[in-house]
């Protein structure tokens, strides 16, 4: 027997994972969540038949998401991560010692539970900087006003409860939570896929009209669809390929012992690097 | 009914495509040649089990393969490229107005009789400037010396016919064939298969010891196992990082109506950046 998860992001074009067993798989009332023993991949969570990282891969998201925006800003202490609920991203954030508080806002338990129980060395849970808080993350930002450096956008893709996450009215309620040099970042779907762009581009309009400086930045993740993904980076004041955001990636990847796999201060900077089709997508 | 052509890069887990019809599919004495229309990424070209191209996103690789080494020489003129039966190396390398002459040395004429009559606009076989050759490229090679200004090595993975494409004698060769000033550049599989780390690191070591410069550089190509792809660019005397090269980019890429679609003058600097995980390949 060879079991396969499948996951096809056009017809019958996708991803293939050879399967060992499953290990978690529940209902909640927003999504349904399962945990799977991979023959390559180590364990892979996967949220509404979608990949949302694998023990192997994750570094490469959570190092990409967490760094660029936290070396974007010149002193990060407070921080919001919406959804996340892995740990991943957190972990990242923790690394940085400027960083006294972050909350993480995950709207289902279910996905806090399952990965703190089968893959719990993806986060950093016992960290006492960290808060979790099971709400609706849009709620939470609603609320709160001139509060954060960085806001994370740790979101699943614009279905399900996501959705929200990739409309401008919720760009606002970051902006306004945002202190004055706040900076943010999303992820923002892959450019290879067609049907994500009309929600890349409505992402990169939104912050346009709101920050002084917004940038796409890439990084290769093989397990999301056609393995390229886009993150969004919307900052009110310094911008992320400024000299002192690649000197502060520079000091702070050196000598640290942060252990990363993918981010360093020539991918911070390259990552800002578009090919041409990318390029297209925002300016059509 | 729904036809699907999987290829697998460890045990179960891999790509899947759905097919809609098979328009070729011919055994040579070296490889097996199938050509499919996909239900995603037009026209698929398939060698013994493993994509090659389709027409959806093969402008990256050739796009990459031909304009990074190009421009990281100073005045191409003489080019030889090994492999390449599809064509589309080839075009790019001819949109270079210096480029005078192009020999194509593919084993297999089979791939190009495939090619030309079922995607034939991949190519630019009209070009008085190419000259198509059916034999061995190592044998062609061996009988070069002090020839060519650019060498590209567009062949298959490293089994069957392309094996002997990564190991250091097949280098020597190439570096007898270049003038004082050649550059070269091959294919280098996917930093993210750990099956393929023991040939990167040879095809790395070689051209260490043979060449001033060498650098590995990266591509996103979604239908190659992983998504991501490694190419090794050997130089003998200008870096391809310099800022003459860049400069050279960025002239062969404004209002010359090339058409590119992945690279331009930001992608050529970019591509050189590692993460740490590909760094760690080269260096163990």
């Amino acid at each position: 027997m060879a079991l396969q998860y499948n996951e096809f992001y056009h017809r019958n074009t996708g991803l293939t994972i050879g399967i060992e067993n499953t290990l978690f798989s529940e209902r909640s009332s927003f999504q349904l969540t399962e945990i799977y023993q991979t023959d390559t991949w180590g364990k892979l969570l996967v949220i509404d038949g979608m990949v949302m990282l694998s023990e192997q891969d994750e570094f490469v998201y959570h190092e990409m998401l967490a760094h660029v925006p936290l070396n974007a800003h010149p002193n990060p202490e407070q921080v919001l991560i919406i959804g996340g609920g892995d740990g991943g991203t957190a972990r990242e954030v923790l690394k940085h010692p400027s960083v006294k508080h972050v909350d993480l806002v995950e709207i289902d338990e279910t996905v806090i539970r399952a990965c703190r129980e089968h893959m719990p060395e993806v986060g950093d849970w016992e960290n006492p900087r960290l808060n979790v808080k099971v709400a609706n993350g849009i709620d939470h930002i609603k609320q709160s006003e001139n509060q954060y450096d960085v806001i994370l956008v740790d979101g699943s893709d614009p279905v399900g409860p996501a959705v929200d996450l990739f409309r401008k009215e919720f760009y606002s309620y970051c902006h306004q939570a945002l202190k004055a040099d706040g900076v943010m970042a999303t992820q923002c779907e892959s450019p290879w896929v067609d049907s994500y762009h009309p929600h890349m581009k409505e992402v990169s309009d939104a912050m346009k009209e709101l920050f002084l400086v917004h940038r796409p930045y890439l990084a290769s993740i093989p397990l999301y669809p056609a393995g390229l993904w886009c993150f969004m980076l919307g900052s009110k004041s310094e911008d992320p390929c400024s000299d002192e955001s690649l000197e502060r990636a520079r000091i702070n990847t050196t000598d640290t012992g942060w252990s990363l796999r993918y981010y360093n201060p020539d991918i911070h900077r390259s990552a800002f690097s578009l090919p041409n089709f990318v390029r297209e997508i925002f300016i059509s």
